[in-house]
């Protein structure tokens, strides 16, 4: 057993010059024992609301195991030890030496000499054993790891083993099993915890099959949740669910610059109102008025027509809709895109279209992981979003509305669907064609925004176009118009004072290019790919007209 | 001569309804023929004040040429015809017939019978020509190219030439000329130009030129250059800091997940201030007082006590001060990092380290012609990023004081450094170390924010740093404070109200991780990457104290 190798070595590299300090410091080793055996019992005290047991400093293993005093971790040194990420243990590690951190999800002493606990990293748990044994785990070790509080945040060092195949390991997601040799406590919890991560992680199945056998199970609600959302968050559910975001966001990206679209960044704070409309959250700017972007839509075709041929955006975009369903935030992620067309806004459906199958495909081949975790606590069916000859199902919007009326469904004459016909439409549609995902093209013009083309062979429709996704909207796009005495006379038809957006219409002047684009909400997309019920699943932090913590 | 080529050919692949029903009127191209003419007309009037000439409908080849009518780009057909990028167009497409879409940058008719057009699209530009020859182009065509007005858009069909290479086209990027066979105004302008393409693209070079021969330019200011930003987005300099930027920041992402970073996406509304400073601007949250956040501070360090071990963010941040300087805007792009660390804030440095020279390498390598475009107008030395043993550059804050000491720079002991102080510091490191990127590390624990993990060995200073570029500050980072107690001691003393950031506060109780991170504002970096001499360049649509539109 050498004392060197602990947590509190010193020396490693000398990188940098507060290392060489610790390398002076060298000689200093056994004050600092002292030292830190006495900061140690100082935390240890005070833990010890949270259970934690006192452990010998006689016993020679001490070193081994114990809570790591805050000096220690101060950016005091740097030891050139490696962690292995839970998720990489493996079979191949078999009796192999491995370090990790991560949180205790679970504690299980099964007897003064035994204890069993899962550490969790991520997405990822390992089962850790500690068995009482001459020279290497002593009954105070065992003492210290049964006194440690769930969420506390451990180093774990030990042997990997691997079990029998025909008897896998449950209670944890890694098909191997850590013999602890040291254990240290980086940070240990001291309070109890508003939600457990068990609880918090249940899926409806567990709740029935629980009923059924007459158990009460905690059921963790969704304000509760929210609430509490930095320990929500470490569900693995919940840690799939921002995987996916991730993923989703970047492949949007990459595919699109693949088409040589730039990235730009638009202003989320501007004079007026983004698109007319009066739900928007005011400010005071220095003096002038001013309100938050509820869309890129102004500024991205402003970039169009400042020489830019495609551009897309990624940012927040603000909502003060007092709407509070399923699928509405007052913040969310705008996924936009706009761009030079040449002839056609059916060039911009055939982008979404390529590009939304895309991601999807790439989602499903790289994300299995993360979705697995969704899927046991909220499960769902695969997305279909392809038709049998492998294009994306496009209707008109008069089509649309003869499958509903087929259906005895009555809709308002030239108006848009609402959620009901929409979910309605959805089913006829995956009944008929079996895909979840189709584009609807050529709305009446006046269930437009005013800067929507009108149809050149009928002034009631409009080049413009939905996406659904599981019977919900989650894309609208359209050419624009870029004549500015059209444009003016259509905000001002629309009922828009057009003084307040001068700088959008003068950007007309000079003059615009023909020009399309779509915007997308990037929590709503994520939200029915994944089969989710709510929208505030998707968002770290969610915002809703009654939500504005944490 | 086939009058179905031109623009308004009907039919193509049949692709959706609105295409069938342009198959079936295919016998009506009489009549349409009549109208198109009559709406030509229309447009020719409009276009008048312009100096649009009239041309001859006797004139056999007016197909070939004329202003194309709104209805016929409203979305009416796809012809399937493909236009090349003016980027592409090379001497080895000598002979082959093209069409290009572009706007027209300037018009030079040579005589009755020649008229030179250059037509741009993004950075690139290619001159063309019209001759008057029998059954191609007549005298009307000629006209009617001379009649065009800058900045209108059109569309270029011709054969590719390849000028002697002894006498290189010095009016256009692309070293072809497109010999025109036909000519359509997509849009035409009808303004005057509030500033020209060429005067705002104007190097000090030029200007200094000019003087010596006694010429006047006409220079173009900033705020005139920002009043009228769609024209000025135009010139090559800006597409290529703003393709810079694009590609600065896509890098910045890759780099970070391939090092398993997830991307995250934090609240921009928030209640409290992010960072308890006075600065930030205050808006009604239905009925609760919010704010918009000053950085991702809070929540990306909550995300990462949410068990996300990596997380990047890239989003607007907003900045109240009344900061009217070259490199302080009110909204500009943050790059944010948060990470678990194991051992050392080093870890971050590191990371810092690595990241940026990545990014730099690959916008240099990657960028060429952007670069050039930027140079072209605003002269700069390429950025010095490594030491000869190809690291970065890292000193103590007190190493960096001792520098400025030497030099006789006086400083406030403890203190931070002022702008002028930063850049003479950087002045020296350049010469000393021949190196315009280092880290700077070991700041005084007082001019640091409240979060920052003081040192181990002094709590006079903490585990933080700042990373400068060409004697600028560009990057804040440090290792947080994961400890509760000792962050709330810290928020007090600081004279936060931590009720007024108590979801934070209580996002360290179950507990927190060690962790550290940095933020960077890209809008800064990319300035100083360029050398340019103003943020505001490096923004679409810049907002500083006195800016809210366009």
């Amino acid at each position: 057993m050498d004392e060197g190798e602990g947590f509190v070595k010193k020396g490693g590299d000398g990188e940098g010059a507060s290392i060489s300090k610790n390398k002076a410091k060298k000689d200093a080793k056994k004050a600092e024992k002292a030292e830190r055996a006495a900061q140690r019992q100082q935390t240890r005290s005070a833990a010890s609301s949270a259970g934690a047991s006192e452990s010998d400093e006689t016993d020679p293993l001490s070193p081994n195991y114990g809570d790591i005093p805050l000096e220690d971790i101060q950016s005091k040194c740097i030891t050139g030890r490696t962690w292995t990420d839970v998720r990489e243990l493996s079979a191949e590690m078999k009796d192999k030496s491995v370090l990790i951190r991560g949180r205790v999800q679970t504690i299980r002493p099964m007897s003064k000499k035994i204890v069993f606990l899962v550490v969790r990293q991520n997405m990822s748990t390992v089962q850790c054993v500690l068995v009482i044994s001459k020279d290497i785990i002593s009954t105070q070790m065992v003492r210290f790891a049964a006194s440690l509080s769930k969420e506390s945040i451990v180093d774990v060092e030990g042997v990997i083993s691997v079990p029998d195949p025909k008897d896998p390991i449950k209670s944890a997601t890694q098909q191997v099993e850590i013999h602890v040799r040291k254990l240290y406590c980086v940070n240990r919890n001291m309070y109890n915890l508003p939600i457990n991560i068990e609880d918090a992680s249940r899926s409806e199945t567990e709740f029935k099959e629980a009923e059924k056998s007459g158990k009460q199970l905690v059921r963790v609600g969704q304000d509760t949740s929210l609430n509490n959302r930095v320990i929500d968050l470490r569900t693995p559910a919940n840690q799939g669910i921002f995987g996916v975001k991730s993923e989703f966001v970047n492949e949007f990206r990459r595919q699109l610059r693949l088409k040589k679209f730039v990235e730009i960044f638009t202003p989320k704070v501007i004079a007026g109102s983004s698109e007319g409309g009066a739900e928007v959250f005011k400010l005071d700017y220095k003096g002038q008025p001013a309100c938050l972007a509820q869309s890129p839509q102004l500024h991205k075709q402003m970039t169009v027509c400042g020489g830019f041929s495609r551009v897309f955006e990624v940012g927040p975009v603000f909502r003060a809709e007092n709407s509070y369903t399923h699928r509405h935030l007052c913040e969310f992620v705008g996924l936009d895109v706009e761009m030079e067309i040449m002839e056609h806004y059916y060039e911009v459906c055939d982008l979404v279209a390529e590009l939304f199958v895309a991601i999807f495909n790439h989602v499903n081949e790289n994300c299995r992981e993360e979705l697995e975790a969704i899927n046991r606590q909220y499960p769902f069916e695969p997305l279909k979003y392809l038709l049998p000859d492998g294009n994306v199902l496009r209707l008109t919007y008069d089509q649309g509305i003869e499958m509903l009326k087929e259906a005895g469904v009555k809709t308002e004459p030239m108006g848009d669907l609402n959620t009901e016909a929409e979910k309605k439409l959805g089913k006829l549609v995956s009944d008929k064609y079996n895909t979840d995902f189709y584009i609807l093209t050529r709305y009446p013009l006046n269930t437009r925004p005013f800067y929507t083309m009108p149809c050149h062979d009928n002034p009631d429709y409009s080049n413009s176009f939905d996406v659904f996704l599981r019977g919900e909207e989650i894309i609208s796009g359209a050419q624009r118009i870029h004549d500015l005495k059209i444009l003016t006379e259509r905000a001002e038809k629309c009922g828009i004072d057009v003084k307040t957006i001068s700088t959008y219409i003068d950007s007309f002047r000079h003059p615009a290019p023909l020009h399309g684009g779509f915007g997308a909400g990037l929590e709503r997309v994520v939200m029915l790919f994944c089969g989710l019920n709510n929208i505030r699943k998707c968002s770290l932090f969610p915002r809703d007209p009654q939500r504005l913590t944490p």
